[in-house]
């Protein structure tokens, strides 16, 4: 393939021969292990357990059943097919009026009804792919840069600068404080960028956050609102996991503190939301842009024109967004599965002595092996993740790939499989500790991974800490003193 | 809007507040004096009959037919529901291997299985508009230029450049010569680029042609093929009416002329492909790349995360397109339904003596006003236009929105009313003829637009020629003297 590259160099564009895209990253080759290896409990049971896929399968049955009953929104059923033609022919890139109203209704519900939103200001685009992409095309120049807080979701380089050659400028944000959003941590990359003569036209704030499963509290969202209108840049809210929220703190949208804030200037305020994640519909493609300020949403909607939501969808999504009782029914059921998940992994690491953050949404935790590298180099978290792809056979993310300022943390998914798929995976992950503490133990063709995996001096004996089970509620996973980043 | 442009330059990008999307055409402006007034034979009998928009309703039918006898199709249905989870997640970018293989097979199909095509090349986008965007971005830098021939369709410039900054330069083709493409031309404009220091990187055919309806014979095919190769540039095969032939000559693919010539580079070749026209559903959302080039393969596929086709549609698709029984009967159908209704258009023009280029394909007419023209200027096209939209209630679109090179050319669209809207539409043409050449035959209110549509001298008395109904077979408009641009 490289070979062919340069021979090609000549003759296609600089971006369909340079790397940026940025699949080449161990986020994606830790997809292309699995793909190649999947874990099967039957047919393949040594296979690689996809944890590096943050989708929402838990609730489909209850997806499954409404479709079940409501043949009506499908325009392929005797009950629809009427609506067949009308439906298969329309390419306003307005949407379908009825599937933007059910959109902004359902983005109300999920912020609580606690503010409202104009369904002539929602538009459509290929997922949150295509949104973060319009966006950037929107609101910046080829060379000018955004600002992303750290770790962020590895695809924003490809969504975000691939084809509109816009930068991103990292905003350090570290374990000792959470991983915490702070003013001088935003200051000091604006200051950054005005130095290398960046000129700097927003700043991305993924809410919930991937990889990271935690919320943005009202005061750090306030807190970035007065720096971007300080600065007179842009606040791009991805808010596309608002819906997988399953403890407190609970989610604010960025929707309901501009309300608060009067003087803001609302021409600034831009949110991506999708129904991937919080519906767990990936393969639908429905991203949104909801923007405030007019010739965005104008321009934006013209955009959509490469990335619009198939009728077909946009009509069965229509229905089922607007049905309430559904819909209600759904939110809580989804939430009340994922904090039970949600529990089942980190109390599982937990009584490994294994940490993770504390958080309360997204599909992952975001798990501290700190502990287990060879040393705080990327290069160890690296060979660990190595070691854990191709011996323990779990596709888990390092956090080099979300850009992690700090070596040796991991995005380990949880709402792609069954609970027996997540036992599985405990298991293995529980032989990975105690191979890591006392590598003796293991069969001899094991012992030549010592050297992989030279333990810190510090870590405890989890093989002692396994025989003795904690009593953990799920949503306190802070009752042992590893179990946490920042111990 | 154009003030808050102005005040709003400063904060968003250069494409938010440029014109790039070409909006603001007389393309565009037809489409909206419809959507404020549409025509409907009883709700609005005077309002505007849509014939600016080049779809493919014939024939719709039968699809409802078979999606209701087909309900496993839909994921929505009791026979389908089993597949909604596995559906609903699906999110690879390779689509669905049985709606790859799908398209594959029905591309062969609608080339008459003279060609074969591997469904692993077969690329999906955001309808064509999004492939033409995703290969521009393959193939060619900032500031580099596709070649394209004259007249072509407007939202070119949207696909093509908007985002991508990439240039088109027009390849003049002439009525007196039937807008042949020849080798002169493409010499010259590739000539005329390289003087103004623009590296050309690839021609763009569009076969068959909108707006012409005209499809590119062999030795055409050929011809380009020898040109590109010697130029080392690419060659788009815009291929999305190869389905809408309905009459002789029939439809060359470019797939099948390269086959023919094995020293051609087929690194050079790629097909963009849509089910928007041949079948009818611009909604759902089906454009399609087929590249002859891998790394083209790769890079576009890697993009196309931009604008997935939804797996609902994917899933209904992949089942339509594997019944040949169906296929094979859609296709002879749509075909004769076309020519039909291309007759009675083509035809009843004639009858006025307003002529129309020979055509064998698409859902449109290339419609010859010229000689309704004020004078030989763009100017006098787009006040003609004004009346035809204003006062025939017609929406037409202007040859100078296809970038033609010469005034007096209208693309009419057939494909998009039933046979009783097509009636209506040709009787205000009528009323249009006859105005333009007796004004006084009118009320004394239209007399004050003589001005406006000054007839030259060698019109013939149109009202005449409708008093003696001409004998003509649907398929051959040369009967009249008139009815072809050429004489």
């Amino acid at each position: 393939m490289e070979l062919m590259l340069r021979n090609q160099e000549q003759i296609l564009s600089k971006i369909a021969t340079n790397d940026g895209h940025g699949e080449n990253s161990a986020f994606f080759d830790g997809w292309k292990a699995y793909d190649t290896d999947p874990y099967h409990p039957t047919h393949n049971p040594n296979g690689v357990i996809q944890m590096g896929l943050a989708e929402n399968q838990l609730s489909l049955d209850l997806v499954e059943e409404w479709v079940q009953k409501n043949q009506k929104a499908s325009i392929c059923t005797a009950e629809g097919a009427n609506q067949f033609k009308d439906i298969a022919i329309y390419q306003d890139y307005h949407g379908l009026p009825q599937f933007k109203n059910a959109v902004a209704r359902f983005m109300e519900r999920v912020r609580g009804n606690r503010v409202r939103f104009d369904p002539d200001r929602v538009v459509m685009s290929g997922g949150a792919t295509g949104a973060q992409e319009t966006l950037a095309f929107c609101l910046a120049d080829p060379g000018d840069a955004l600002l992303v807080p750290t770790p962020y979701y590895p695809a924003n380089d490809r969504d975000l600068t691939w084809r509109t050659r816009v930068q991103l400028v990292p905003v350090i944000c570290e374990s000792s404080n959470d991983f915490k959003i702070t003013r001088d941590g935003l200051e000091t990359a604006y200051k950054k960028a005005q130095e290398a003569n960046i000129k700097v036209k927003g700043l991305l704030l993924n809410n919930p956050s991937n990889p990271l499963g935690t919320v943005l509290e009202r005061e750090a969202l306030a807190e970035a609102l007065s720096f971007i209108n300080e600065k007179k840049i842009h606040l791009i809210c991805d808010e596309i996991y608002s819906a997988t929220v399953f403890d407190e703190p609970g989610f604010v949208s960025i929707a309901e503190v501009v309300q608060e804030y009067p003087d803001c200037n609302l021409d600034l305020i831009h949110i991506v939301y999708s129904l991937s994640k919080d519906l767990g519909f990936p393969g639908f493609r429905v991203g949104i842009i909801y923007s405030y300020n007019d010739v965005v949403v104008n321009c934006a909607r013209k955009m959509s024109s490469f990335g619009l939501v198939s009728t077909q969808t946009q009509y069965l999504l229509a229905r089922m967004l607007s049905d309430e009782v559904f819909v209600d029914r759904f939110l809580a059921e989804s939430s009340r599965r994922l904090a039970s998940r949600h529990g089942l992994l980190s109390q599982g690491l937990a009584q490994m002595g294994i940490g993770s953050l504390k958080s309360s949404a997204g599909l992952y935790c975001w798990m501290d092996l700190r502990r287990l590298l060879k040393g705080p180099t990327f290069e160890a978290e690296l060979e660990l993740w190595r070691v854990v792809i191709n011996d323990v056979k779990i596709n888990v993310s390092p956090g080099a790939s979300f850009h992690s300022s700090e070596p040796g943390w991991f995005r380990v998914c949880f709402a792609n499989m069954d609970d027996d798929t997540m036992q599985v995976a405990l298991t293995r992950i529980r032989k990975l500790v105690i191979q890591s503490i006392s590598p003796e133990a293991n069969a001899p063709r094991k012992q030549c991974r010592r050297s992989k995996l030279e333990i810190s001096l510090s870590f405890r004996r989890l093989d002692e800490i396994m025989m003795t089970p904690h009593k953990m509620s799920p949503h306190s996973p802070m009752s042992s003193p590893l179990v946490r980043a920042r111990t």
